[in-house]
């Protein structure tokens, strides 16, 4: 392309805004930047502490009382919600001893999913996507999940989450959950993200079939439209789940000590969904390429229709319509004019034309 | 995406339904969750215990009595139909000593399928598929296959299935399959299985080819319609059937001891089968987009020769209906009018303008 | 899917007919069933028995005599044609000691190509094509190749195959073909199937040149269902010669001491004529597309003429009707109808209209 | 092809210019021939030299002064700026004692992006993206970096860049790139670059997303061309991005002693950028093919609304014309003419015909 | 597809010649049979003998007395102009102790690229592109190298080649050319070619810069054919050339002792611009896809153009010609016939109708 001759008239054509990105451009890497939407805002930290017997809940407490109690008998979750205070993150992640490019994508809610192995923990990105209860949008939140020794770090971009079914198997004693370590927890964790991105391919599935219906019934163009929003949405969603697979694959074929081998059988169960979500996946995107298509088939059966009335109209009385003109001719010398039945007599071929015509679009069946 | 901002008016565009996932979310993995059509109803148990000279059938029997014989010397065919009752499942699981996530990816009918390896037993999920004899329509049933020591479980969703050759067979005394072990069986059922996919494809390829005639003979938009949901089907029996290769492809090369290396020779044909299956569907979908295609052709067509008719029709008469429109004038001083032969000569002209008009046409290779 | 609803009105739009499969449902693997053509016919048997000096000819000899003379100082090629006859076909397999699985292969003519490496023998399916000479359609004809010690047995289903040549060779006492093993004669074959494929190729292309030519021509209707034939066949031709390529890379590979070093170099050949036969397939797929769009196109552009025509004529002579439908009213007071020159007036103005007309559309470039 | 038939006419179909490549062939490899865009103009030597506590700065230096000063204790940044002077460029290489070809690739800007490790020294050619304040337009760089002992080579094209950040974090003497060496310095140069491509997204993101809009308000010709030009732009840019994953995944795995393991995490975040980067163009073409789509689909919606004001003016008018005219028409004996409510009746049988297609065109929804 | 039933008028639509192939087929691997198109003509050889110090050429010499010349302290390059006549290639062969295969491959012009090593020499079959000056017309000439100790020999079928440039440079004592082994030609030759595809690839660059001005401005049928023709030009190109980056790739890795390690570093060069070439070919191929997307897309925009044109004439003009019809009637009593000003009324009547509509019109912005 190089630096390209200038059109004219391109100022209509070509948007003029700033990039969102260039506040981040020229930084060192490792730099924390928040990215996301809800700036402004403390973050809560939310913390359970348990073991197969107890369970502590601290709720809207601070990082400095967490990183006090490092008590090995208890596998602990810490919740972080709201990633917009770069000064608190930074201060985890010293209190955790992270590395600052871990701190970096876990504030850039531009990262793909991604999972990092690290010495002493395992760091992982994933989107969240669940549908708003309100406006029926698909809503993609970033979360980022650390496992360490005895600790799992969840931070969350807002309040809303996949986790509560996780939340309540925490606080029924009896559940496997309460009897295992911090690694079948970063599992449930992660397994809560998958399966709610069936939910989405639900609601995906349920578009895609009423614009089916739509598509047949009234072809408008909004319908169009949204089939194109719909095609982008599909196209989002698997940029933003797609990856999963590779990395649980990854994970399984890991050797790394903080993930113990009962935890590995359980993820393999997170691999083959996230292998069935990303064939759905594919098959939605096709299906939405055929709903474009039996749109413009559709478009193109209205023209049709369209163009068969206007031409049957139109072959029927322009040729009536001469007969007519016709015998509104003045010449002085017209016998038709003077014959007793003159006039029955134009009425009648008229009519013979016109049953002839029917018959002729009979046959060829536009009618 | 992200929270996007609500549009109006979606709410015709966007249905308002529940998930059907719901009921599933937040659970532990592992809980047995039947996700599939028919709900209620007992499951029903049969059994096939033979060998090379005995066979023993037990119909409509008990779990209980299916564990408490532990006849080593014989090959036991255990058939379990109806999968929605889950404490029963559970039961079956606890009795034959199975993983928690087998019976969970037991009952889930949504299981894509696959095959996993236990030290004590083989556990493979597939989906039945075959035509409905009444309706014509393709039906997926969700099957699973439990290999163990000297025994093979099938759980089946509905009474129907593709298993009576294979019944038949082990009925006759001199087949091969009485005379040999578990993994024969095994062996027998996925065959059994897959050589189904035949019919299947056969059904297609018939519809394609139906499809095809009416695309030539009379496409209208119920052919495009059908034309859609026939790719909608493949795309749907190639996800169905598409990783059983890989997973056939698998089980040969494993090293797993309940399976024989002679059983292996006849997985090999397995394969091949599914292999031929694969590209069948592949041409299948290609020939289901190339239906879509002429049948835009012909709509294209069929236009074309409206539009001709049209064209034909008022260009022709257009012309002569104005020249009827001048001697219709009523100027004081039109000289043609009063000639002898005006009236004449104006039909004349109007005839020779007429054939000039069809030859015009007719170079044209219009008419 | 599931068990869909059923809908009305479907049974025009699906066929209601019995598949080819039934036959061979339900039956235990092994079972030689044949699936061809031409059922009935006895099989023929013709043997060449050849070294370096000597050559015996057998024309419709007994598989009986085959079997008794277990010359081994000779290259034996038994060509059975005719694979009808199940019985007949197990007792070959049985004389010469093959697997019922190679003899279900042999006879199965929906089997894709493929080779199978045994202890004492190598089995080959492949299909052979070419063009008919009277309908000049593409034959397609299954042929099993079988490598034994000193022998090579061929079964095929016509007695019309591509081996002409092979045969003239081997009759010429001086041939490379005379000197060599039963291996390089099994070469030799495959060697004259694939070559034949050239021919296919060929009659593939100077069709799609055809078509080009009637497309630009003459778009029929008729033109573009060829098109999607062409499109069809070049798919079906894919499929019976795309894996001949991965086959002889793995025989090339193979480390079976039935197939001499020698023989490798010139397999290399096949290896490499294959490679070319699949990439002009490719392209010979991606020009049938082309095909359909350069239609398409033409389709457009004949209607955008068709349009301009009706334009032309209807923009040009209704306004002119108008005008003279204006003098043709009956006001008892329109001054113009009394001028001297109001009729010669109303020629001019219409004439001035009508060059008006032509300029815009020329200036247009619709003229 | 061949030497194919000239046919007649095609001069105005083909272009009748000079390759630009002309000039390079035949020479040897590793001549040195710039085929860039500024041809002429001097070379100017920016040098930075430093270490945790110095900093030196020379503009507009000698690349002899750079030659002589072999300063191990410092890191050196030595920034060329225009390419063109072949000679001045051979000096340089000489003086460095690079091999030919890597000069070859350092002044050819068509030269794809690549990696090439030598013993002494690892040698990049990568594109620089960035907007061109002014047209808005992308503008495409091309950079070569050579890494050698404590020295980074940068030859660019022009004096535009995107390392203003790491100009000034270098000038910043707190900075972590100042206590690092030569290939942190490598690293941040090609970070720079890779971080810029963000922008050129987002840009591509803009012009995209204006183009929906544009599509669904007003689908002119320009709009569609405008696709057409973003689309070519999403190739281009993808041919020179795309090769980045590879390269610097290449790197990352490569052992040679310049590239510290600590530079190596780092790297690790590029190659995590890189990936982004292609699925971000990946989707950038899907949304472009959609944007066409969109708009073909507005156009036949457009066509369709033109045919319908049509049919419905033309099928209300002309069969009421045709009524005129038959009242219009001079037959002696047309009782009609002479009843007295004959005109009154004409008119109201008129509108009941006007009113009835109304209802006829307001059922089919098109009004 | 088997032998599928006769279709009638069959001839119309399938072309009746004689395949090219016919003449090759059942003849023994290795037979020597010319497929190109200079039948005839004599082989002309013409030599160049060289080292460091001393070059002789020998133009139009025996081949006798190049073999009889066997100088070991020269590199030699023997250059073969003409392949049609078999036997001399034979001899040639036999000379030079070549592979019969190696003798069909280098005469055989429907060869694709290829490079087999042999344990004495390296023979490779390429494609020689280059635009004929006259015709413009990409010319595809088949060349075949061979690689043997000292000498390397080139087959090449017509006089025009890309090697002037190579021809110089061994003229030019100075050159590196002249002190470096066969090895070192054999690369020069290759490189020769593969630059020589910069130029073709400019050529179709250029042809598509110069369609996608005419899509815009003229969109006609021609235009149409010639992307067609394109389209096909670039899967021809990319089959001749695609296949070089995989042969050079190998030629890297092979231990081939002729090969020496420092022409290895100038393969890599080879390389590199084949992957360039085959990145370029990839993008034409979707650019000239687009550039047919673009046209129906303008095709699209004509007919919506022309359609207006028409809607706009006959929607003003029929509604007022059915007024001037409405006063044309020849009732008895029309009141308004009587009316001193019922002429200027209808008149008016009509203007305002006119001014209306063309409001109307104005308002849908279709004018």
């Amino acid at each position: 392309m190089g630096r390209p001759k200038k059109r004219k008239g391109l100022g209509k054509l070509r948007p003029q805004r700033k990039s969102k990105f260039e506040g981040k451009m020229g930084k060192a890497p490792g730099t924390v930047t928040y990215m996301g939407r809800r700036e402004g805002g403390e973050s809560i930290v939310n913390v359970f502490e348990y073991n197969g017997e107890v369970l502590h809940t601290y709720e809207r407490t601070t990082i400095e009382s967490v990183l006090a109690q490092k008590g090995d008998s208890y596998t602990t979750w810490v919740d972080i919600i709201g990633i917009s205070d770069e000064a608190f993150i930074e201060q985890v992640g010293k209190g955790f001893g992270l590395n600052p490019l871990v701190l970096e994508d876990t504030v850039n809610t531009h990262q793909r999913p991604k999972i990092d192995e690290y010495e002493d923990y395992i760091f992982g990105v994933f989107k969240m996507l669940y549908i708003d209860g309100e406006s029926q949008e698909i809503v993609c939140e970033h979360v980022a999940l650390i496992l360490l020794d005895n600790r799992v770090l969840v931070f969350q971009e807002l309040e809303d989450d996949v986790f509560a079914g996780v939340r309540s198997r925490v606080r029924n004693k009896s559940g496997r959950i309460r009897s295992r370590g911090a690694d079948y927890l970063f599992f449930a964790l992660l397994d809560a993200i998958v399966d709610n991105y069936f939910v989405v391919l639900e609601h995906l599935n349920e578009r895609i079939e009423h614009l089916e219906e739509l598509v047949y019934a009234n072809p408008t163009n909004e319908v169009a439209q949204e089939i194109q929003i719909l095609k982008k949405e599909v196209l989002k969603v698997r940029r933003w789940i797609s990856p999963v697979r590779e990395l649980v694959s990854r994970l399984i074929d890991s050797e790394h000590p903080l993930i113990s081998k009962d935890t590995k059988v359980f993820l393999r169960d997170v691999l083959d969904h996230s292998i069935e979500i990303n064939e759905s996946l594919q098959i939605y995107r096709e299906m939405s390429m055929s709903l474009m298509e039996m749109y413009m088939s559709n478009m193109s059966n209205k023209m049709n229709e369209v163009m068969k009335v206007l031409t049957i109209m139109a072959s029927i009385f322009i040729p009536l319509t001469f007969i007519a003109g016709i015998y509104g001719m003045n010449f002085d010398h017209m016998p038709e004019l003077h014959w007793k039945y003159g006039y029955p007599m134009a009425w009648g071929f008229m009519i013979l034309l016109f049953i002839a015509l029917l018959i002729y679009f009979k046959r060829k069946k536009w009618l």
